[in-house]
């Protein structure tokens, strides 16, 4: 891995095999003028080899395009600046560490194959096919058995396949004490029995194929919802579903969009489809409603009721999917009609629980809910954050995807960008780390005030008035995707300041009911993708996340579907789940007398109480 | 009610308003020859009217037509005979005395519909509807509650109708301990609550509509089984099923049929089809599969084995009938392949295990179930008495239809005889009732021998070599609604003996099996439509019912729809119902090393061992 020296910093860092000299400036935060994304159009990104040998287009003789650069040796490279304060500018940026959360898990899925050897009937003991199994279960210990129609319609021609050998699939439906034969095939076929594990997000669907004789990983997919098509958020999903047959579209799309998903899996592990004997799902309330076609209107119409906390498990012939009949689909529980399946899941999966250590968990999806709590107790809310931190509601915010500038950085004396999108496409929008660097960047430029507006007094060709006031141009349509200039106006930045205001307001309501302060917590989890890609600094340079020292922070993935894989994993986690659903108190916050004054103090940047946020304001 | 004295016999009997001379004296056992069979054609019926007032068609000036004839006031009526001994003929027709099983059944019916008034959702209070539901009906002592995915889709709607006022039905199945809401109404709706009894006949359906909440009878009906279409008996239906798509034709022809029953119950009643809580169902072991769409092969196959003998309660939906989608369907057990539903349920209704009297109970349906036992014991069998005595494998046999020959005697001088048909018709064939008369009258009047066959050294216009061997004509052609003769041959004859051979047969096995002789039964009980038709005389002439002072018989009608009811009306019936199942053993007659010698014996009219059939004998 070769070296590269940045000159005038002094600064010396590896690079990784995949990256551009530009990439590497990002992270340690050296700004480099860049406005086309990374994508070599802009030719603003120019840097000079001192030394070292490279690859790389050529500029003005001199210089390389650092989107281009890559070293091949140790490399020295000087970025030219326009003066020595320039060095204000260097904030490296820093991610939460990655925390992967290991547990021993005992493999005892609440789903398992069981081979029986019946003693064929004879004349003398014609006993019916059901009571010779029945009695041979009872005999093995299993009692409060029962059968579907659909199994008992099969049982007699499976019976006699292989000469009363048949293999069964037991179904602990925990909740109930129940135990169903969800299937019976001829002979020994117990290595063939496998689980899907599903996050079911609102914007995406990530799933994996678990082989559940091992709890071995075969295969993961993901895509996305396409209940997208009809809304992108749940708010407008559930207004989809008022329509006519609008709930039942809703409920089919992400049912058949699942089933393909489920197809693809199988593909790559080489299995077979009627192997899946199992699917756990983890999903927000409004999502885990959308899923089973329950009516949703309610979890958006005050008092905020959901149907149900604990579902009952569904069955793929209830669904209409294409599974075997009996195939169990098992719902995380959720806790309030904003704190759903996905947050219970991730609790589960994060081990908060089980530990004494005093945690905040913060999913900050479509909405942000947050859960404080450890082994002794558990307390969570949703802060109506809305999706901004999804771009929505922001004039070019979109998606993290392909062409969305998800890095920004701005140079404090000339007033230039530095931005990289994904994938290193032109500029179509902004995603949301590249929002928070963005409002980041600005507030510590000065280019905005502690109220989230413009100064008016800053003349820059970037900064003007526009349509919807002032606003800044990160990118000029010369070299947008769009042919439009992308800017970030006043309104932007006031939806911004709401949202990251509604969820300060949220940490402090949530601790102060626990008789907490934001002192008292020992860690911060930061759970979904969105957790792994924003910048640490940046989030509480604007107040998202509290100033603590940054060594509490980790990100732990997508919990959310780690949590929906160890309950197909384990009955006892399964149990442990439910137990997460009732032991998890929640807070309604719009409901909390002093939810208003802490929301209203938080409307600053990074917040009215300036004790709050002592490293940041030290900086500024 | 008039009075009418028939000379020369000086035989007196009061005439009940139906009644033509004809039946009163068929009722007495007073020959009067008639081939029509009551029609009034065949002018052979005549008699002569000594004194009083009639109505009726006259002939030959001085005489009546029995068949028309109608006394206003008493009468006196001579009947023209050949001869003294045809008071030999005289042979009053018995049946079995009916007798109702009543019994103080407290009204508490596995099904039954709750009003509860829920505290409506706050803000303070948001916990969701099934958990509010939930933790309602725990206080109320329901425990172990489970809600079925289509009620649960329907529960925030119900609920928010009426202010969170709701009528539960919980459907308590006993056989699993379990408590289903089957349905959730808006408000309060416990009066609305109906049973449906049915008694699956081969040949008949018969149903009964139920007011559960007192258990009042609202509507009755029948029809035919529509599978009759696909096969008269049970083993051609088996054979059916065993088409492509048979199995699954037979189901839904029955459902369909049974569904349009109920809809005729309710327009009879006045009453709604959502008002329909439940469905209690009693059958044969084939038919009952049939019903379910089980695989019904194996019923017929060495060793002759059921799918199940508890069948689990299976909803509408899943038997895609169009009543409330969570309607139990509960069904009556099966012993064994031959020994069903109708049997255990008729058990329940006889109340013989209740009782210390030692009763035979006797199922004559398409095959014969025999059941022997009291309070104590229950052994069960069935006999391969095949269809005979419903007319199958009988040249002229008929079920007992319009112009179906139901009555008949023959003169034992004349060797002329008098028949009577179903609705005074022309004869079609010839119907259970009647098969077994005229076998006995045959017998009695020297026709046959005691190996069933015709005298040859007889001369009788009647008595003539067929197509198929020796033949009686009961009608001839000019008086058949057929356009042919009617015969009885030596192959009928043969089909019956063997018939009724297996039954006593049975009898005598399964009585042997628990140390008992026929003499040890203090009670035989008939049950089934057939059991009220037949003549005692008779049916102990040919052998097939045990030769027992005529006291000791008794007609109970149709006992599994009894069952079927009684099951509707009280978990603890249903209870009882599964227990007579449990208790019920099944001898396999079959394979037992005796049989065959029993049967053999029992070829002969009444029998090879005489002094089993004292009373028969010592007439004859």
């Amino acid at each position: 891995m070769p070296k590269v020296l940045f000159l005038p910093f002094q600064i010396e860092e590896k690079v990784a095999s995949e990256e551009t000299i530009i990439d590497v400036a990002m992270r340690l935060g050296i700004h480099i003028n860049a406005s086309c994304g990374g994508i070599g159009t802009c030719n603003k990104c120019k840097v000079m080899v001192e030394s070292g040998e490279v690859r790389g287009e050529k500029i003005e003789d001199l210089y390389f395009k650092a989107c281009t650069l890559k070293p091949i040796t140790d490399v020295v490279v000087r970025v030219p600046v326009e003066s020595q304060y320039d060095r204000r500018a260097l904030l490296r940026k820093t991610r939460a560490q990655a925390l992967e959360r290991r547990e021993e898990v005992v493999i005892n899925p609440p789903i398992s194959k069981h081979f029986i050897e019946l003693v064929p009937p004879t004349i003398e003991d014609n006993t019916p096919d059901l009571e010779r199994l029945f009695s041979h279960l009872g005999n093995r210990g299993f009692s409060n058995v029962t059968l579907p129609y659909t199994t008992l319609r099969n049982l007699p021609h499976r019976l006699r396949e292989k000469d009363f050998t048949v293999t069964l699939t037991l179904f602990r439906d925990g909740p109930v004490n129940r135990i169903t034969i969800t299937d019976i095939e001829p002979g020994d076929n117990r290595d063939k029995i496998l689980g899907v594990a599903v996050d079911l997000g609102t914007t995406t669907l990530q799933l994996e194929l678990i082989d559940l004789t091992k709890g071995e990983l075969l295969a993961k997919t993901s895509d996305y919802n396409p209940q997208i098509s009809f809304g992108e958020d749940v708010i407008s999903r559930i207004e989809f579903a008022r329509k006519k047959e609008g709930l039942k579209i809703l409920a089919e799309r992400v049912r058949e969009r699942l089933f393909i998903l489920i197809e693809e899996l199988l593909k790559e592990a080489q299995r077979e489809i009627n192997e899946v004997s199992i699917v756990s799902l983890a999903g927000n309330t409004v999502m885990t409603h959308l899923f089973l076609g329950l009516e949703p209107k309610f979890l958006r119409e005050y008092p905020y009721v959901p149907v149900a906390k604990y579902y009952p498990t569904i069955y793929a012939r209830e669904l209409n999917m294409p599974l075997g009949e009996n195939v169990p689909f098992i719902l995380s529980p959720s806790v309030a009609s904003y704190v759903g399946g996905d947050i219970t899941a991730g609790v589960l999966a994060s081990l908060m629980t089980k530990e004494p250590e005093i945690t905040l968990f913060i999913d900050l999806g479509t909405n942000g809910e947050i859960v404080v709590g450890n082994q002794d107790f558990l307390m969570c809310a949703a802060c109506s954050a809305g999706p901004a931190f999804e771009g929505g509601g922001i004039k070019h915010g979109m998606r993290a995807t392909s062409g969305a500038i998800e890095s920004v950085s701005i140079d404090p004396i000339t007033l230039e960008p530095m931005i990289l999108t994904i994938g290193k496409k032109k500029a179509k929008g902004i995603c949301g780390s590249g929002i928070i660097s963005l409002l980041a960047s600005l507030f510590r430029t000065g280019l905005i005030d502690r109220v989230g507006k413009y100064r008016r007094d800053i003349k820059h060709p970037r900064l003007r008035r526009g349509e919807e006031g002032f606003e800044y141009v990160l990118v000029f349509k010369e070299d947008s995707a769009t042919g439009q200039d992308i800017v970030f106006t006043e309104n932007d930045i006031e939806n911004l300041i709401r949202a990251k205001g509604a969820m300060f307001a949220g940490y402090q309501i949530l601790l102060e009911s626990v008789g907490l302060t934001l002192q008292d917590l020992e860690r911060v989890f930061l759970a979904g993708t969105f957790g792994s890609f924003i910048d640490l600094e940046d989030a509480i340079t604007i107040g998202l996340l509290p100033d603590l020292p940054r060594d509490r922070f980790y990100f732990l993935g997508n919990t959310s579907l780690q949590g929906a894989k160890k309950v197909l994993l384990s009955q006892e986690k399964r149990e442990e789940l439910n137990r997460i659903a009732q032991m998890m108190t929640h807070l309604e916050l719009s409901n909390h007398p002093q939810y208003m004054d802490y929301y209203m103090a938080a409307l600053f940047l990074p917040h009215t109480q300036e004790d709050l946020f002592p490293s940041i304001n030290k900086e500024n």
